[in-house]
């Protein structure tokens, strides 16, 4: 090994790169990590941090409503968006300094260049030129928000990145997408004071997730005033005379904005990354192909996060990363373990799921019993506020597991996580029943529904 | 059967009574259920129901000064407590409307009328001095704020009771005690501006709840400028020339409030109910003792709830209810369960627990591991708020079973209720570690601690 440089370089300070780095280096071992951008990735730097201090600052608008019902009078409130931006890019820097910080102290090189790969064992620095050589590699670079390059006008629009550093809060603004990028803007950009639309192609926003997430929280953003376009695109942008954008759709909308967003999913950052050059392969969207120890075709090289296309979370990453540590330096061949993932959306309300949608459950199972509740959260009744919680657990009729538990309503997304470990130690529905309530509280409805709102036999509602 | 009027006669309209009356009408049997004030007993009338609407009332002040930190400037705000008062009291009415509707339509005969056994199968109704029959008999009459009667002064005191009603809001409280209920309205007086103390005779608030819950509890308390006296009780309350009132204490404290609130525990409401002409066992304190079938030493009187002084909680009673149901009317003798209850307490932040303490772990348990995180929540960073999050895991060394896990903080009481769900599952520690991450969210912390804290060994830290 003493033939190389390092015993691992890592290409990409993101989620996923940085706990790879982090540990290895703390292993004793030498590592050295390169990153073009800043440390911390999409998550701290342009994804999950800044977002969700966004989402922070669009609830007051509706906390400010709210107090009324509980006797408070509010003077006239007014929101600053310069000041909102220099707080959370504080944050950021302070939490990219943490990342910097984590890896110097184990002993890590950081590069803040740049670099690519010139064969299987050698990189090279962009910013320098200096090439270094290393026996294992993990790419673990990412990926990077799909301009829609074929959208004439495409080049007026933003992504979600620009949306974190626009120099002032647009009036109006239109969002292509309906994934949970496109659905927590909205959202946020909504909260605060922002006149907002979506437009979608398909039928209903919030694709993969069980139905009564994505119909309810459809009808509470619209109940908020969230305008919704479903089966509907963009056919072109144009710069309008007095400086606004108008974008025109497939179905004959002129939507006139002062931007407009793009999310339209995210793609594997892997152009000119020379993979070619190191023999590493990739699929049709440039996803680096990898095995189930995130090893790719090359025996030295490793991916994992993003890159990898399998599923786009950081806490994802961060598991393939200690994953690959435990196999690569640690003798203990480790399998990343996707299964049961819960995850949130960070939408107003929120939603929290983990497992199987009722859609996805009935195609494998032969008979579900799904209990489902509906209902008013406590909080919204002398608030005035007519927004409604669902909660739904699917259950498989046969064994009584627990397939999936889906919610939308506040706090939905740390309750997801703590349902996360209920499912993953192989909780039934009897384990729910036997569990007593926490009163009052909203999670308290998942473990009183006693009998089945309905069942489901062989694909068919019964 | 035929020679009693009712199948059952329940006697109290709170939780557990109702529940019981209900689900036992539905069976098609006659039941009666008789309340000498309103229906819903403690928890809808004066407890969990109004105390959480002040909870949310109480948040309000804060978010106020949060809002800053996101860039929101709001004007100046005030608070009107006649206000909350009536929204609250509007709210309380609907509910008790819910719970006689509920009774009405499962045909349960209502007296509203205070009721007193006879014998062990007849009833009085003290209203109109009837007196009527049941094969059954279910007492389920709660308790009451203990008063305190040896206390110089105690008959210028209020207790919850009237704390749900005071015409005016005190600019200055003094409240008596260090359980949940004194802890919850001093967060909730302090919250809407009341200059706020609380005295307790313990060495720490919190009696039975994990150390670090207790301790950090006190210490946000006292952050947010809460005056915690501990280790002192009152001597005597005065009311001075001003009319405000004066508490001496033991420790010689003079302290001077508008309302002086004794929160020293509840005692089972059993006094003049009959209980000796039926033949009724009682405890010393009163409560009504009964088997693990909440059967009383008198074969056809049943007793479920706060009178029975097992677990004071909602829940239980109504899951009591529910069990005693099973036992006398479904010919299915089930005794409740109650092992591993999960709690909250609506402090600021919250409390939320289930199972073991640490202190009460390691009496039992030859080793432990205990992890532990503090952090400060991603909310609080831009409001500038310096609250600290506590996250506890308390685990078996020996089989790494998961046996308390303990949260302070933001939505405690939601996470306790789905933590509830996995330790009756069965959740061992790797179980928690196998669980995918939902970033950002406070609980992830729960799925990210790999290695404990330190470990607790024949009850001694190592």
């Amino acid at each position: 090994m003493a033939e190389y440089d390092y015993d691992l370089f890592v290409i990409g300070g993101g989620s996923g790169g940085v706990r790879a780095a982090r540990v290895t280096g703390a292993l004793g071992r030498k590592v050295a990590i390169a990153e073009e951008y800043r440390y911390g990735g999409t998550c701290v730097i342009r994804g999950c941090v800044p977002k969700k201090l966004f989402v922070y600052a669009s609830h007051f608008s509706e906390a400010f409503e709210d107090a009324a019902g509980y006797g408070w009078s509010v003077g006239e409130s007014s929101f600053d968006w310069p000041t909102l931006i220099a707080n959370k890019d504080r944050e950021i820097e302070r939490l990219e300094g943490l990342y910097r910080k984590g890896l110097t102290s184990a002993n890590v090189t950081l590069f803040d260049s740049r670099a690519v790969l010139v064969d299987a064992h050698t990189i090279e620095l962009k910013a320098t030129g200096e090439r270094v050589t290393a026996d294992k590699i993990l790419i673990a670079v990412g990926g990077y928000a799909n301009p829609h390059a074929s959208l004439p006008g495409h080049e007026l629009c933003i992504t979600s990145n620009e949306a974190f550093h626009l120099e002032t809060l647009p009036k109006a603004i239109v969002i292509a997408g309906g994934g949970y990028i496109a659905v927590e803007f909205a959202n946020i950009f909504h909260g605060l004071g922002v006149d907002t639309t979506i437009i979608y192609r398909g039928k209903e926003i919030l694709g993969r997730f069980d139905g009564d997430m994505r119909r309810g929280l459809h009808a509470a953003m619209e109940k908020k005033g969230i305008r919704i376009l479903c089966q509907d695109v963009f056919a072109k942008i144009e710069k309008g005379d007095d400086g606004r954008l108008v974008a025109h759709t497939k179905n004959g909308e002129v939507l006139e904005a002062d931007q407009v967003m793009l999310a339209l999913g995210r793609d594997p950052n892997t152009e000119g990354l020379g993979l070619e050059a190191a023999g590493v392969a990739v699929d049709h969207k440039g996803a680096v192909t990898v095995d189930d120890y995130s090893r790719t075709n090359v025996e030295n090289i490793y991916a994992v996060g993003d890159v990898t296309d399998r599923v786009q979370l950081t806490p994802v990453a961060i598991h393939e990363a200690m994953c690959f540590v435990e196999t690569a330096f640690k003798n203990n061949p480790t399998k990343p373990d996707h299964h049961l993932i819960a995850t949130a959306v960070f939408s107003q309300p929120e939603i929290g799921t983990v497992g199987l949608s009722e859609e996805d459950a009935s195609k494998d199972h032969e008979e579900l019993e799904v209990y489902r509740a509906e209902f008013r959260p406590m909080k919204h009744v002398l608030a005035g506020r007519d927004e409604r919680t669902i909660m739904k657990i699917v259950v498989n009729a046969l064994d009584r597991k627990v397939l999936g538990v889906h919610i939308l309503g506040p706090e939905a997304g740390e309750m997801a996580q703590l349902l996360g470990i209920a499912l993953k130690a192989g909780a039934t529905k009897d384990d729910f029943d036997r569990t007593m309530a926490v009163h009052p509280t909203a999670a308290e409805e998942l473990v009183t529904m006693y009998n089945p709102t309905y069942r489901i036999k062989d694909g068919k509602r019964v």
